[in-house]
């Protein structure tokens, strides 16, 4: 590779976003996406703007966004980092508060993006081995600059309690960042110690509740200097017009996206059921999809299996920790009757 | 300030985005966006988006539309990086081409935001001050890992020659970012020689010609290794869905975008030769803005006048270099003839 490349981006593996299979009758159970559409306010703002302000540049502070947030979360508009996608959250975190010889910590496993952050900002990786059922598991003496936290975890779906990462923050001397992606699928979350800590952030996304993976929308709440540290250094413009638009009105209808969970949430028990009445060890499950362990099939045999039936789930390669799992997003109804069918009838053939 | 916050944040200023006034009766001449509307093709696609699309993520990396460009410029997808806007382009160049021992290079006065970007990864600083009449002038044993070349350059107007760029990318042994956000707008660009060298990317925008600011749209072309790594090191999914689409239809309307180029260079024609008329020093621009220095007036003076008037240009401040000129953005033909009509009252009332 060209020596006008940095030695560290040279070396370095990227991120594999998951596969975005093309055709009709693929049932996809692979990225965590919402099967049920937005909230309808979401077409009727998309055809109602009048291109001529797509002229303009976007407010670089998205302030009416904001304040939508803000008023969700009962904090103020200075409580509010807003990014494009969650992704530049996680990115401009690292950038804003590690030092060059500082570190990033997360749990192993987790979401796969931490490792690959810091491995372009080139700073120390600092990963907490999970206990072996994937609980909470911290050493006593554990720190680092930047301590990225999922939960619920992914690809665990399990929830780490609020105690126990409440009794974290509190000790901890560097920022932890609560990563809560799927916060809205879960019985609680961790939004109040963002504003009860100077060390916390919050961060939250519209591509999993909301529906909106599509247009790139993800925000932090937590502490005025922090959030004003990641607006020294964002892209001018991070976020487009259409975005903050869209994004605005979908939060305002909180009932849509509510709703939405809620059949989740549904669809999730019975499958997380089923799935155990068939001999799949499941766990349990905060999130839009399920972590699971089959017990009379290899994981990565199931996973090509249903790939020739045209379902793709999630497998995370040869991984130790991973190895023996699959991750199922939560489709509809009638596509995790598919799904089960299919396992079902494998399981007969087998 | 925390000391949770990266020192060198913590000591840099900010970029400081053009001021975006609101009111109806307002001349917006600051922030060179386009007067005119974008292809209509853009209106139709964002009435027609199926929204269910949203809940997808969008194509990692924009294959459609890089398909589009490539077309345009007759490389290949592989030469085509597209970002949240240039400035997403301009800060992965320094992430991906810029050790940590290294520099980033760029003239003086040119677009303020290199300087910012080179505090945030906190490298090395290498400005070049241009000549006396904000001509070319490179010293013969100047080195960085990269320069950022405004060409056209803003606030100046004016364009390098070609074959100036084209001597200086040959022997110079760090990577040439030639930033043409205001090409369009120009006798001549320097896209060959991105496709002709390894070391020259070309930026360019859909903020300015095509009149999107607002979607944040910026691409580069140049060698397939340097687009490689940066892909690399980009957020996951850096272009939203909506922006994917509406920067392609508007792409491939190229006669809608030359219209409103032609357009605004007619009116930029007579602007610059009435304002010469009333005794104004006026560069030669090649873009979409003109660089002043009122001879009768301070350049300070003459601004606070005109913003009282409801007309807002830009003022760069009390550096030495740019102290005395205005920087003014062609708006349609009524809004010039009104901006000239407030000029000569304030002269005439001097």
């Amino acid at each position: 590779m060209s020596d006008l490349i940095r030695k560290s981006v040279q070396a370095m593996a990227g991120y594999v976003p998951g596969e975005q299979p093309k055709g009709e009758d693929i049932v996809k159970l692979n990225t965590n996406e919402n099967p049920y559409l937005p909230s309808a306010d979401v077409q009727d703002i998309l055809s109602m703007i009048d291109v001529a302000v797509l002229s303009r540049y976007p407010d670089p502070v998205c302030i009416e966004l904001r304040k939508a947030i803000a008023e969700l979360h009962g904090c103020e508009v200075e409580n509010v980092f807003v990014g494009n996608g969650s992704d530049e959250v996680l990115a401009l975190c690292i950038r804003a508060f590690v030092e060059r010889d500082g570190s990033v910590g997360f749990f192993d496993p987790s979401y796969s993006l931490y490792s690959v952050l810091a491995d372009i900002e080139d700073v120390e990786k600092k990963p907490v081995v999970l206990g072996p059922a994937f609980q909470w598991q911290m050493p006593d003496d554990y720190a680092s600059s930047l301590f990225f936290l999922t939960n619920p975890n992914a690809p665990t779906s399990m929830q780490f309690s609020k105690a126990n990462v409440g009794a974290f923050v509190k000790d901890f001397k560097g920022v932890v960042l609560v990563d809560e992606a799927y916060a809205d699928f879960a019985a609680e979350n961790c939004m109040d110690l963002a504003l009860q800590h100077d060390n916390v952030l919050v961060a939250r996304t519209l591509s999993k509740a909301y529906s909106l993976a599509g247009i790139r929308l993800g925000y932090c709440v937590g502490n005025a200097d922090l959030i004003g540290a990641m607006y020294k250094i964002k892209d001018s413009y991070n976020v487009n017009y259409l975005t903050q638009e869209v994004a605005r009105v979908a939060i305002l209808d909180q009932d849509t996206m509510k709703a939405n969970v809620q059949a989740i949430v549904e669809t999730r028990k019975i499958t997380a059921e089923k799935l155990s009445e068939l001999g799949f060890e499941v766990a349990e499950s905060q999130s839009n999809f399920l972590w699971v362990k089959p017990l009379d099939f290899s994981a990565k045999g199931l996973f090509e299996e249903l790939r020739k039936k045209n379902i793709v789930v999630r497998y995370f390669g040869n991984d130790e920790l991973t190895k023996d799992y699959l991750r199922i997003t939560i489709g509809t109804a009638p596509e995790m009757f598919k799904f089960l069918d299919v396992v079902e009838e494998l399981m007969r053939d087998a």
